[in-house]
């Protein structure tokens, strides 16, 4: 059930404004674009309000979200929450101090960071991001809040392609997403 | 004025929240670290509450902001605004069919890219980022806009270094930021 912007409850399918995009961003993959759910103003709203409303009771301190997808979704959840926001950038874009954590690709490695002062011991952390694939991006990002004494309160997805198994990478968390497919 | 949480008026001093970093992103830059006042519960809620409260009557359809600090700020004021948001992306980024516009660096040339189905013909965007510069980036997102058959209701920021007159490339827009800097 979303919170429309008129405050009446509705119902609505969000599944129905994801796009498939066949062979992107190579052969064989079909990229789930959220876009039109961004643009839809009551789809967007109810995204927000219903990753919200899964966490509502979790005493969230904190919403943190990587670049660049992660912001777009992790930077509304903490205004609705009322909490801070916490960006996790790609190495050499956050100016001060860092911590960084190195995650698998398909094929090498690639690195995420966050800056040491952003988050304080015992803080309560929820993690966000549009989607979850193989896990990777995410289970590097509960490392950050970890080893600066953060606790991962939960992750937080709006898509989440189940096939991939990412789950099994974040198994020790939370895990919330709103729209799962269960095949490509 | 901002609205704190609670629902109580307060004034906050937003510039308190942002940090110099001297030398980043190279020896004689002095960058602007908004990280403090996105952390900040109270800080980032005003931000965004005054940000749209700048725009309230201005009839807004949708809000545009640019990868990816502009994600930071457009996606919760798109939410506060009760509005659908639209990213602008580096090139390649964006699945779908995309309109490019290119700007100036100061070495050589950038380019970013807008889905072309993000703006439907007679659609008021307000444009969002978190520091107005030069205004390159700002100016390359206002002609997407208008090439699409938007019309940009206006351009918002966090930070602005007026000393480096941004506003100039932009002086046929509204422009309104929150924090300026006269000098460096």
């Amino acid at each position: 059930m979303a919170e429309k912007p008129g405050g009446k409850q509705a119902t609505i399918d969000l599944q129905s404004f994801i796009r498939d995009i066949p062979d992107f961003p190579k052969p064989g993959i079909v990229f789930k674009d959220i876009t039109p759910l961004l643009k839809d103003p009551i789809a967007f709203r109810a995204t927000i309000d219903q990753l919200a409303d899964c966490f509502k009771d979790a005493k969230v301190d904190a919403v943190l979200g990587a670049e660049a997808r992660g912001f777009i979704v992790g930077a509304p959840l903490a205004y609705k929450l009322g909490v801070g926001f916490l960006p996790v950038r790609k190495p050499g874009k956050l100016p001060y101090q860092r911590r960084q954590a190195s995650y698998s690709l398909e094929y090498g490695k690639d690195s995420l960071e966050v800056h040491i002062d952003a988050i304080t011991k015992g803080q309560r952390v929820l993690l966000v991001d549009d989607l979850l694939a193989t896990g990777g991006t995410m289970e590097a990002c509960c490392r950050l809040v970890e080893e600066l004494g953060g606790i991962v309160v939960g992750c937080a997805f709006i898509v989440e392609l189940a096939f991939l198994n990412g789950r099994l990478k974040l198994a020790k968390h939370v895990v919330n997403s709103l729209i799962s497919y269960a095949s490509e």
